[in-house]
């Protein structure tokens, strides 16, 4: 038995304020698949919390189905999606892209971030019907590595892709993370602005499931809920989902909640900093990626449950460690002290 | 506002009990992804209730998604599937089968059941290249209709697809429903022993939402892990379905929730009756065709909730009534009272 | 060794004026992908054909693969398209229109043609995002049972599907047979002028191989290079099939030898009528399907090739003969006397 | 107008051989689909060239279509292929792959050419169901480069693969070329020995068009026809190709063809060393890339066709020159003569 696990922010079921939600609201009829009250008043509390009344707006159950949705919603079947070869869709969704007809054209980026001329790199590659035509730039807000686009990047990428007919489609699994960082300078409502579709995580940040797709872009999203419906994402009890948005959003817990991920991950970073460590990146959201010998990590194991992420060198690797709103100060104090102990 | 909704049986959250078990199992630290301790008690529970030590058991969100995921790991890319023609995968899943690549071959049916002899038609018109290789039988017990397979013709039906190198694939959205019908001899260990692979259905049965993947012919389900996945149907939280199901089927919950629907539709189909009307079919469970006068249905439709099925001829129509494991035997009697009323 | 084959209308090679035409242009450099001489004249060549200057025009090499690039490209995914249950893309194509994500919505014809109130029990049965949405009408000139759609009845559909905001797509895999039939008061730009999409055979009427797109609706054919070359349908030597086209229109050979076909088919109608037999259908085209004692079909067989299309009663089937440019009348007199023998 | 075009090997029709045979065999009647007497005959013909009397052969009308059928009839919907970067599939056909479901895992190669090592650093990287599962290796003989593999070379992967349970299918768009280029150690019977599939290019070695797919490994290819059909790829006129192949390797022309245009290359080759350029690959096929200043190539574009392959610096860039069966001596001496003229 571990003291504690690491291994992700999905290791508890959901926030308490969440399972209150779908008690107290589990009594009441509803109609099905989304067109209940509670996911009515969801959009409303999202759209003002985006700062867009019009924003289309729908709930589903995770973050693959959420990605292979959106973008074969918005590309034609030879459109191509332009992402870091570190992207989940690249790497972590089984081909779950590839799997409704398209192609992923990766690039190489060090800390997991596109930029204007990465992406150039893929558009200028590309000239004519004997390949895929790209349509589509994915990035992630935080990414795989745990660093986050600031307001500048983003919008650099944004002006591209406006000028370039391009559309831009931001996954958002760990988005509260990231806009809660101590280092972001971006707002969701920014986020919104500068995007054409995105996503909310809740999955990673306190719900039991779901997240929620934002499409901001008037000339996409058209019969969204056919696409939907076809991959088997309309949910029957389309509230399951929505009663839990609704309260993340109503009273500013999303943030909250991914506020307290960040600081704990902070307090592992400094303490580990402080012990003499070093890091992979330099990651300012809820997932760190330190160095230690393999023999420390070995006896770490022991203890805790984390990923080793990759092998440095013959005899150190880096490990990622993970902490989210469920983790507690008690946790991470006993990680350093046990780390400290090992050295 | 109406006094009851019979639109569905999916109107209200989750029983109670299901929303207590979330709690209680709320705060532990799981591992993702379906291996999760609840996850394998789910499944071992599960396994004693069919009776089959081996089955291969997944935990999903929806209906449409157990289905397309289901077929696709099936069928080779030219084979297709036989269904009825009022079946859920050919009418009410906006294409879902086609979209993993696959034909529906159908047939007509007035009880929305297949028989031997129905499904010899379709494979008898398929011998060549040119057309489709029918190879997988998919029925619904409970079909849409209400309808469902006694033991013998399940039994036909299972024999005919051994000898014949078809696989049987039985939908159990409502399968809770049609085992607990007065008119029911099967058991669910005697569906587990005659079809291939078939489903439980949680989200028209009391869980907030959920189904459960059986598989039991061990020459399917292999990788079936990476079926899921690229599909978007491999929760991160997994057990958030899978505790759903250790509720339902540590003490019989679930069927006790699917006789109460069943008790909920007698009711009304008896009352119904003694006020003279008729019925679009004689259906033994949860969802009930009675046929009104169109100037009935009209008042009835200012105080209740329900869908117009079809039309019977110029002055009347057949509606939908479904109960659930939520109605109560005052909603029901009400209906009545109003209804006689309108007589 | 058979007298002769009756099987199909792609028996033979090519018409000998084709293999000069290949043989001709065969030295000349050209560029490939169809960006060659050969191919823009033979555009031009049937622009004028159908007098229609912008008409987007594209060579392929068979009709099965012409069906599932031209659906594809105009359907998004959960959009379907209409088709009577006997149309080839139902039936003959081994769900390649599946295969590529599109549901066929059927109904019913005795003779093959849809006509608006077929069309509309489809469109009204298809209400929201639970179903697929149907977006293209289907349609075979001639038909698989060699009927042909009037002036009329092709402006009716057409009519109803412009103002229902469907596609129109007529497959002409025997377009030749049908125009030249005495029985057609359509022209080849009549159908231009009619439809959205369609096609014009060259298999089946004097060609080695190859079909051609004619896209007529400006909203339809954008980027459809890429769909072909998707599809592995863009030709390398694009002339190949070109050259054939080139030929065939330049002097009006693609009706000489429809309209020979079909004068064979009329022999072929006429002997049998004189001799007392009744036909399945009343085709005016060069597919024809008399009804024979299966006594008299089995001797038949000994000395000609075809298939036996349908059962009629205990004693009695029909067959298919079709007949084509390179059928002679010799073939044909001598089946009819073989036949008048079995009497 | 040029004086000749090096654009590529298929700028001209069919050697005049094939299309006398096209011309000899084309009023027999035969049936349709491949099941003609020259398709048969072609098979056996190939089937003694590979000296595998139980090879499973195909003949499909092009490159992308062959490549895109046969990876669907190997994979399942999760399964992925492992291709250079450079590969065909990856990069020239409008995401063809993609299209049929499938993920290419690329990995670098400077040559075109992928290696055990490269193979394995795919395989490590995929472990789980959250990720595709390789399962083809691709490669292509030559390569993009003008490359090819030694026995040597072509035997450590097939060992690698046949021990890891992965599958070798070549793409044998130049394996004329590749096999009798002077560098060459490898024999057609040999290829079919260390490969599960691969495919034997007729469009660029002198057909008019079509592809030779040849099946080896007993556990591939059942229901292969149904594969071909439902893509489109099941040629009416199965004879329009077969007829070709039967041809070409009935007296060793295809050898011959191929054994041509190697000696022309080699003739341009060392016109172009002599006069001192380097070249950006050693090419021993019939494809080769000097690289010449901008200045030359800019003078040479006014007299020739070909493309700019890729940028070398800021003045000087690699041009791709294709030889054929159809280049003859004198085109190959007077580009090299004006070459000399702008030294």
């Amino acid at each position: 038995m571990k003291k504690y696990l690491f291994f992700n922010d999905y290791s508890e079921g959901a926030h308490p304020d969440i399972l209150k939600a779908l008690e107290r609201t589990n009594k009441t009829q509803e109609m099905g698949y989304g067109e209940d009250f509670y996911t009515i008043e969801a959009k409303k509390v999202i759209r003002k919390a985006i700062n867009k009344d019009n924003a289309d707006i729908h709930f589903v159950s995770g973050g693959t189905q959420t990605n292979l949705v959106v973008l074969e919603s918005i590309l034609r079947p030879y459109e191509s999606v332009i992402s870091a070869t570190s992207g989940h869709i690249n790497i972590h969704e089984a081909g779950a892209i590839e799997g409704v007809g398209h192609k992923i054209n990766t690039v190489e980026s060090n800390d997991g971030k596109l930029t204007v001329s990465l992406i150039k790199k893929i558009i200028e590659a590309h000239s004519d019907e004997h390949m895929v035509k790209p349509k589509v730039v994915f990035i992630s807000q935080a990414t795989e590595l745990g660093t986050i686009y600031s307001k500048a990047e983003l919008r650099d990428i944004s002006e591209f892709c406006r000028k370039n007919n391009l559309y831009l489609y931001l996954d958002g699994a760990r988005l509260g993370s990231a806009l809660t960082s101590i280092q972001s300078d971006l707002t969701l409502e920014e986020v919104a602005k500068l995007v054409d579709v995105f996503y909310i995580g809740g999955t990673k940040n306190g719900a039991l499931l779901g997240e929620t797709i934002v499409i901001l872009n008037k000339n996409l999203g058209q019969d969204f809920r056919y696409y939907l419906k076809r991959r088997g994402a309309l949910l029957a009890k389309g509230r399951s989902i929505s009663v839990q948005f609704l309260e993340l959003f109503k009273n500013n817990l999303y943030f909250e909640l991914a506020r307290h991920a960040n600081q704990m991950a902070e307090r592992l970073t400094d303490g580990i900093k402080k012990l003499g460590y070093k890091f992979l990146t330099e990651s300012p959201t809820n997932q760190i990626f330190p160095i230690f010998p393999n023999k420390v990590i070995k006896k770490l194991e022991e203890l805790y449950g984390f990923y080793i992420w990759t092998k440095i060198d013959e005899t150190n690797s880096a490990i990622r460690l993970v902490t989210s709103w469920a983790t507690d100060e008690k946790a991470v104090d006993e990680f350093l002290n046990d780390l400290a102990k090992l050295k």
